[in-house]
C-alpha cells in the first residue's frame, strides 16, 4: 500500500493488544484513525520494552487501562501528517516521546525545566490533546493508548509534541532507546544533576535506568562511580557503563548504606542517584551524598502516595539538595538528537544495552526476559 | 590599660553573664585567658542580639549550657593574637562568626562549600580547636561560650578560623549584624539560591531573617516579593526591604499556604524561603514553588529530630529542588566584606535593621524588646 494510499483513511493493522492485567498480550487487527490537527501518524519500525510497560500491564485499577497498545520506546516512519503540522512530514523518521516539549509554554522556552505545562504529563489513557482514542478493535471498540505513544503496533498516532525527528541514517534498534529508559539515566546524570569531571557518584539501583546513568556519568567524566544493588552479577554488567566500585546492599555489615557509601568516599559521593523507587533508599541516598555540595537525584518511581523523610536539622545543616528527574530533566527534541549523534561518534553507548531481539510476534517473549531479570532492553522489531 | 600592658596576659573586664536558663543575664567581673595558638583575643566595640540567643538562653538542657557568655554578632578589636595568627594583628577591625573559614580544608577550598569540615559547625560550649573555656568568672570558675563567638563581654577569645578582618571604616553598629542573621538570609537569596532578576520570590516568616531574606532577593532584582507571615503588621514593616505582597498566614480561607501562593503565581514562586523552623512550612514551601525549576531553601532551625516529608512522587515528578542554607552559604572570610561593601555603597540596607540601641548595663532590655517582638536587631554598646 502505498503511503498516498493511506492517507486520510483509517490503517488496518497488526497490534499487540493488552486484554488483561498481566495476561500475555495478543497480536490481532487492529484499526488506527487518521491523524487529527497537530498529531502525527506513524510506522514503527521496531519499538523496545520498558519496566512502565510492565508496571502499567500488571496493573488492575488506574492508571492501568484494559484493552490497551502498551509500548512507549521506539522509532518510527511518519506516514501522514494531520492539519497544523509542519515539523515533520511522511517519509520522516521519528522517536516518539512520553514527555512533551511543545516549543511552545513557559516551561518549554525556559532552558530551566523540560516540564511542559500545554500537556503536562499525566497518567492518561488518550491522545493528550483531545482525550480520545486513534485505535479501535475489529469489533470497532476502541484501545486505550499508553504513555501518548503506544509503540507496540504498527502503526500509531502521536502528537506532534510528543515526536522528535532524528537522523534517518541511525541504527533504529538502538535509536529506539533513547525514547525512555537510557535517556532518562542519561539525562539525569548530564542535564539534572550536571554532574563535575573528576566526581564521585553513587547509583542505588543497576537497572537499566541505573546503569544509564553511570553511562551518563562516565561521559561528563566522574572518576568513580559506586554501583549499589542487591544483584552482585550487576557489577559485571555495570563494568561496561562505568562502574568502578560495588556496594553488595545485602551485605552491608550491619552498616547503613548511606555510612557506607560516606565511609567508602571519605565524606559522601558528590551525587547520588536513586533508581529503585523507594523511599528508604533517597533517605539512604541523601545521607550518603557530601556535606556542602552533594546532590541527592531521585529517579526512581515509588508507590502513589509514598513519603519521603528528611531529618530537617540534616537538611538544614548538610548544605545538600535533592532534587527529582522525570525523563532526566531533558526537552525531548533538542536533547534527544544531541544524544543520538553521541551514539553515532562512538561516545554515548547504546547497543550494550540491547540484550535481546525478537519479532513482534514474540513480543510476549520480551516480556518474559524483563520479568525474568534477564535483560537490559529487549528490541521488538515490527517487521524483519 | 596600654594594648602591650595586657598581651600575654588574662583580662580582668565585665561580661554579661548568662547563670541560669531565662533568667536577666547577670553583668559581673571575669577573666579572659590569652588567646592560645591560632586564636585572637577582641575588644567588642558592640554586639547585637539574635533569636538564636535567646533559644540558648531559654535552653535548661544541652546543647543548652550555663554559666555562659551569650551573643555571636559583634564587631570589635583585635587586642592580641595567639601564635600561629598572621591573618589579623592588634588594632584590625574584626567581626567574628559562628561559621568558620578555616582556609584550608577541602570545603573552605571549594567553591561550592561554606561548611569547614576542619572545624566544623557544632553545638559545643567551647573554643573549637581545644574543647576548652577562655573564660572564667572571679571565683574561678569556668564559663562556656557560645558559637565560638560569645559576644556580651568586653573581651571574648576566638578561633582565627571565625574572624573576619573588615573595612575599619565601616560603623560598627551596622557592621555587627553580618556576623549571623542578616548575613544568613541575604546570603540565602544570593548564594545558596541564586535567585535571578526578574524573579518570583515567596518568604515563610518575615522575621529578622525573613526580612534579610527578601533584602536578598531584592538585591538581587526578584521583581515579586511575597511575604507570608501571621502577623499583618509584618507587611509594612517587609516593604522596606522590598516585600511586595503579603500572604496572612492567618487568614488562608481554607486553602494551603503553597495553594494560595501557587494561586497568586501563576504555577508558584521561582524560590520559597522557609525562616521559621517547621516542617509543615517546608511542605507549603515545597508545594508553592515553580514545577520545572523551582527552589525551596529552608533556613529555619526546627526541633531536634523532626522530621521533613515530601510526597515522593511530587519529588519525582515536579523538577523542584530542596536546599538547606547555614549561614545563606557564605563564605565568612570573603563573602562578608563584599556584603559590608555593598552597605558602605548604599545598595544593601543596614540600618533599618536597627531598630534599638542599648548600652552594655541595659543588655536585659534586649532580651525584652525581642520576646516581646518590639525589635529586629537591638545593638548593645560595649562602651558609649
Ligand atoms: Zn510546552
Ligand atoms: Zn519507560
Ligand atoms: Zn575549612
Ligand atoms: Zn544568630
Amino acid at each position: 500500500m502505498s503511503p498516498s494510499g493511506t492517507v486520510g483513511k483509517p490503517i488496518r493493522c497488526r497490534a499487540a493488544v493488552g486484554r488483561e492485567p498481566g495476561a500475555p498480550l495478543v497480536i490481532e487487527e487492529v484499526v488506527v484513525a487518521p491523524p487529527m490537527p497537530y498529531e502525527v501518524r506513524i510506522r514503527i519500525i521496531c519499538a523496545s520494552l520498558c519496566h512502565s510497560d510492565i508496571t502499567f500491564w500488571k496493573m488492575k485499577d488506574p492508571p492501568g487501562y484494559f484493552p490497551r497498545i502498551f509500548g512507549h520506546e521506539a522509532v518510527g516512519v511518519v506516514e501522514s501528517v494531520g492539519e497544523n503540522v509542519d515539523e515533520v512530514s511522511a517519509g520522516d523518521v521519528v522517536i516518539p516521546t512520553f514527555m512533551s516539549d511543545c516549543g511552545d509554554c513557559a516551561d518549554c522556552k525556559s532552558s530551566k525545566s523540560n516540564l511542559c505545562s500545554k500537556l503536562p504529563f499525566k497518567l492518561s489513557p488518550w491522545m493528550p490533546r483531545y482525550e480520545t482514542s486513534r485505535f479501535t478493535d475489529i469489533k470497532g471498540e476502541p484501545l486505550f493508548h499508553f504513555l501518548f505513544v503506544s509503540s507496540f503496533t504498527e502503526y500509531t498516532v502521536v502528537d506532534i509534541a510528543h515526536v522528535v525527528k532524528i537522523d534517518p541514517t541511525a541504527p533504529p534498534n538502538k535509536a529506539c532507546l533513547l525514547g525512555c529508559g537510557v535517556s532518562t539515566g542519561v539525562g539525569a546524570a548530564w542535564r539534572t544533576a550536571n554532574v563535575e569531571a573528576e566526581s564521585t557518584v553513587a547509583i542505588f539501583g543497576l537497572g537499566s535506568i541505573g546503569l544509564a546513568v553511570a553511562e551518563g556519568a562516565r561521559l561528563c567524566g566522574a572518576t568513580r562511580i559506586i554501583g549499589v544493588d542487591v544483584n552482585p552479577r550487576k557489577f559485571e554488567i555495570g563494568k561496561k557503563f562505568g562502574v568502578t566500585d560495588f556496594v553488595d546492599a545485602g551485605k552491608s555489615g550491619g552498616k547503613s548504606l548511606g555510612q557506607l557509601i560516606k565511609d567508602m568516599t571519605g565524606g559522601g559521593a558528590d551525587y547520588c542517584f536513586e533508581c529503585v523507587g523507594m523511599s528508604s533508599l533517597v533517605e539512604e541516598a541523601y545521607a550518603g551524598c557530601r556535606k556542602g555540595w552533594g546532590k541527592t537525584v531521585v529517579l526512581g518511581v515509588d508507590r502513589p502516595g509514598a513519603q519521603l523523610s528528611l531529618n530537617s536539622s540534616e537538611v538544614l545543616h548538610s548544605g545538600k539538595s535533592l532534587m527529582g528527574s522525570l525523563f532526566g530533566g531533558l526537552k525531548a527534541k533538542s536533547d534527544i538528537p544531541i544524544l543520538l549523534k553521541q551514539y553515532m561518534d562512538k561516545e554515548l553507548q547504546l547497543d550494550e544495552f540491547v540484550t535481546h531481539e525478537v519479532n513482534f510476534e514474540d513480543i510476549n517473549k520480551a516480556f518474559e526476559l524483563l520479568l525474568e531479570g534477564k535483560s537490559l532492553r529487549c528490541v521488538i522489531w515490527m517487521r524483519k
